[in-house]
């Protein structure tokens, strides 16, 4: 079994609408356990028998809100999903945590309960042009960091692309030019740093390159990389509504607004503590949180942390 | 008269064909007058009688290309268009200039020939989604600069949108967060001096948002501006791509992808010298120098230059 802890508090929708996200998930996977943070009372009122002791509740009522100081509120609220979760997660049993709640009360809370594991380092899994996955690493814990960070960034996406089935992961970095010496002072200083170093680096990439260089891993600090990854669905976002308004009709633009939606349609995952942390929107729908829960159990079951510490022992 | 030099040496495409965008710009304008920088034996050979004293021709039969050192090449090509243009351009007569040459050549030329204006800054102009145009400055020419830059860059940008007729431009700062507390060091720096300033802000504007904001200047650094342009190229051709993968077919998804292609289809534009300078990318057909000679054009018959020294005297 491949135990993941789900918190469903503290997001936009109702705790009933993500727990059918829970339950398709449960469906999806034979071997997956989930244990679930939310109020008792009405998590009891679900029909979960037929999972048996694939599901677990534990009660916390209460949330934190993104409008809290999570700092203060993860140390007076007792019975929000998040602190009962960490808690839960510090014991060991679960190897994989999903949540919608506050991204700074999650981050906190990593922070103050976790082991840590590698560098701090939030993902985001895109698809390219032709469908295969790749990550960016940072994409936005780090948003002012030094240039041997990217160091750390590439080994925690190697790690990540590994997990997710990619077993020579290439590395590029994130620049205004292709070549060695373009960049700004903070990429060329990473630039000479990832050339000595033990990674598979294939070079500079630049924003028009992403969905079709070689790269499996596009490494940056985490301002630049939030840029990237927002400016993609932006992007996206406004191509389809254009192409609607030329009259171009049909499910296929709404596959490719999903395609290109990750945050709102996937997830981040924030990397570097005993547990990968997938991390959902607030506006997060059951399928949503079927897909967190999913990602968060396949990272799981290839052992990411584990391939974490063993890119740090190569290193 | 608006007077527009024009480089057609350097570029991949033949002067030829690039030549058929200047006939397309007299064309289209009737108050423009061209002096064209190229190969006089070559040149001659065109029928051009039509246009009168609307057409200048300027014998320059060499080129600077992008694998030379732009100084020294400078110094040493004298026949080279850009050499030559230049030296016109310090003459005055002509109010802006548009070349498809080495990038490198041009910004050094620009440096060491004409009077500074304002910050040199290299700003692009993308579409919104209801197809109001917006500009991003800086987006290029300053990788690595300090906070109180975005101020300058706030100012060129303004002008640039009051030259192509947005009357009271609006002014968002790129950063990885809406409040004004999120982003890096250097955004929270900019944030603050732009609240204190006397620039009509907006506030922070995310990647996700630049097409839908209110913001028709998005301020950044020269680095994060081009991540922000490319990645905005690169999402388009991904998604139109997909799209016909996905069966969507018609002359709409190619209106769609020359809409987001700026740097091939449109070109970039060096402000903050005595003349607008819009460059096209190296790839530019008749198209393409039809099309920035009637943004030079625009920007020169609008005063682009005294309203960047006016914006200047206000602040």
């Amino acid at each position: 079994m491949i135990e993941i802890a789900v918190d469903i508090m503290g997001a936009d929708n109702s705790a009933e609408q993500l727990f059918g996200g829970v339950t398709k998930a449960l469906d999806n996977n034979k071997d997956l356990k989930v244990v679930v943070f939310g109020d008792e009372r009405e998590l009891s009122s679900y029909n979960v028998e037929k999972y048996g002791d694939r599901i677990e509740i534990i009660d916390a009522p209460d949330a934190i809100t993104n409008g809290e100081n999570p700092v203060e509120a993860f140390g007076l609220k007792k019975d929000a999903s998040i602190v009962k979760a960490f808690k839960y997660l510090r014991g060991g049993s679960a190897s994989g945590f999903v949540t919608c709640g506050a991204t700074g009360a999650v981050f906190v809370a990593a922070m103050m309960t976790l082991k840590k594991i590698g560098y701090v380092t939030l993902v985001c899994e895109p698809k390219k042009t032709d469908g295969r996955p790749f990550v960016i690493a940072d994409c936005g814990a780090n948003v002012d960091c030094r240039p041997d960070k990217i160091i750390g960034f590439s080994h925690m996406g190697v790690a990540y692309m590994k997990s997710i089935g990619c077993n020579n992961p290439r590395v590029g970095l994130l620049s205004n030019g292709a070549e060695d010496k373009k960049g700004n002072e903070f990429t060329k200083k990473a630039n000479e740093l990832l050339r000595n170093g033990n990674i598979n680096f294939v070079g500079n990439v630049e924003g028009n390159d992403i969905f079709t260089c070689a790269a499996d891993v596009i490494v940056c600090d985490g301002f630049s990389g939030n840029i990237l990854l927002k400016t993609i669905e932006g992007t996206a976002k406004s191509v389809i509504a254009e192409a609607r308004s030329l009259g171009i009709e049909g499910d296929a633009l709404d596959t490719l607004y999903d395609r290109y939606n990750y945050t709102e349609c996937g997830g981040a995952t924030l990397l570097g503590f005993s547990v990968p942390i997938v991390k959902g929107h607030g506006a997060a729908t059951a399928a949503t949180v079927k897909s967190i829960i999913d990602s968060a159990y396949t990272l799981a079951k290839n052992n990411i942390v584990d391939k974490i510490q063993s890119e740090f022992k190569i290193a």
